[in-house]
Formats: C-alpha cells, structure tokens, sequence
C-alpha cells in the first residue's frame, strides 16, 4: 500500500506532462522487481495516433526495455481505470497486476463499463483501485475546466 | 457483400505476410470512401511489442496516412473476431464498421469471450462476420500445425 502510494505518485507526475501539452492528463508507470521500468502519458492529440494512451506508451516503453513483450510479474500504475483497448493490452502483455486512481465512467473496464479483468481468459490480472483518486480527478476536472473556460472566452 | 469479400482478400494477403515471417497468421486493412487508405499485419514476435497486433498496426497506419486520430466512415477488414484490445481500438478510433473473417475462441471480443461491441459506449461499431472464415481459418490452422510438426522434429 505505501508502495502504491509511491508508485501512483510517479504516476501522477506523467499526468501533470499530458496536462502541460493540452492532453487530457492520464499517467502510466511500469514497475519490475521494485524499480520503475518504463513510463507514459496520454499522447493521442500530439501525435494524432488514437493508441497513444498512457497505459500503451508506458506497455511500449517496457517491452522496449525488457526486449521481449511478455511483461509477466510486471505492475503497472495508471491515474485512471483503463479503458477497454489498455485493459486489453494488459492482458495480452501478461502484467501481473494493475493498481489504478479515479474510475472512468464513461470508457473505464474494470468497474464502470464493464468488468474486462474477470473474464476468464488464460491470463488473469490482479487489480487494486482508488489509489490517490482525488489527486487523479482533481487533474481531471482542473483540465476540463479549463478548457471550458478557455472555450468560452473564445 | 461483394465488396466485403474483395477487402477481406486483402486482408489475406496481409494475413499471409505474417504467416512468411513466423507470425501467427492475422492481416487487416482500413478502407474510407471504398478505398484502402492502410494495411497491417502481426507483427508482435517480430517486433517484441505486444501492441503490434494487425488491426492496431492498421489503425496506426491509417491515423498516419489522414493525419487523425478519428476514423470516422471507416471499415476495418480483419481476417480473425478482434481480441479486447483491438476491438477497443476500433471503438476508441470511432471506426464505422467491423468486418472480420473467423472467431477466435480463446480471446475473441465479439461472439466468443464477450460482447464488446454491444455495451452502449458513446460511439457503436456496426459488426459483421464470417467473411472468408474459412479461408482465415485455414491459414492459421496450417500455421499452427507447422509450428507443432516443427517442434516435434527437433
């Protein structure tokens, strides 16, 4: 729990760079054997590539770093309950368990939508939720706010 | 129809430059306005990244060549049922139309696993199947009966 406390707050820290690009302000880490092995945030409007979540540059990033795309007993850290392409793409790299802040209620896979982690494919994945949530919404909302305000001074 | 079977060939043809490079045997295409604007194939043992499967290489592929991430009034061509990620890819990329060939029992999102396509998320994918499934199913079936003769050899 302390360690996913530290954890979810390198997390928060990938937030706050897609927040500081206009990005809706999603983080991701990865973590193997206690030491961060990769990380990622929400690039889709900077790149124009509807894949860049922040789950799916960090997933990237460490299959670049590990060489291989298995990331078995791996635990990745994410601002914001998965939606169902990163909830996929966890299972498909075989992580070990995912540790999330604030749920997603229009698009999150695990409690909001649908529940895409109790499917009994052949891999299963641990998951912990509500880990720093205010921290994660209050990002959230500052974005959407702003962006609204931004809007209407327009 | 007609047109759903002249895409899904192609989408062969990527399928089988999989299968030549030791992939397990997947293509697709992305066809807007009835004409092919990317293609892809698997790609994740070649590259060691668990993201490469063939519809996300096509909707990167695609995102490149109309400079969006939204593919609106786009169909997606998949020679194999889209496993949760992909067909999370699709929903996220706002893609129209699914078109795909045989089912895939062990991770299919569609009709095999679970029902994707039908929760009510913002955007709905219209869904068709069964399109050169046995030609898709064949490709794979040898495939895997290569992989098995080849270990059994050595």
């Amino acid at each position: 729990m302390a360690n996913d406390v530290h954890f979810m707050k390198q997390a928060l820290i990938e937030a706050q760079k897609a927040y500081d690009l206009g990005e809706v302000p999603i983080g991701a880490i990865i973590v193997m054997d206690d030491k961060i092995v990769s990380r990622g945030y929400n690039l889709r409007e900077t790149t124009q590539n509807v894949i860049k979540h922040a789950e799916i540059v960090a997933i990237e990033n460490a299959c670049k770093a590990i060489g291989s795309w298995r990331l078995e007993n791996a635990t990745i850290y994410i601002t914001q309950e998965p939606c169902s392409m990163c909830a996929g793409a966890i299972i498909q790299a075989r992580i070990r368990k995912v540790v999330y802040g604030t749920k997603d209620p229009k698009n999150g896979a695990h409690e909001s939508q649908l529940r895409l982690f109790d499917i009994p494919f052949n891999h299963r994945v641990e998951v912990v939720s509500n880990i720093l949530a205010e921290e994660s919404q209050t990002l959230i909302k500052d974005f959407f706010n702003a962006l609204r305000n931004k809007r209407n001074t327009l």
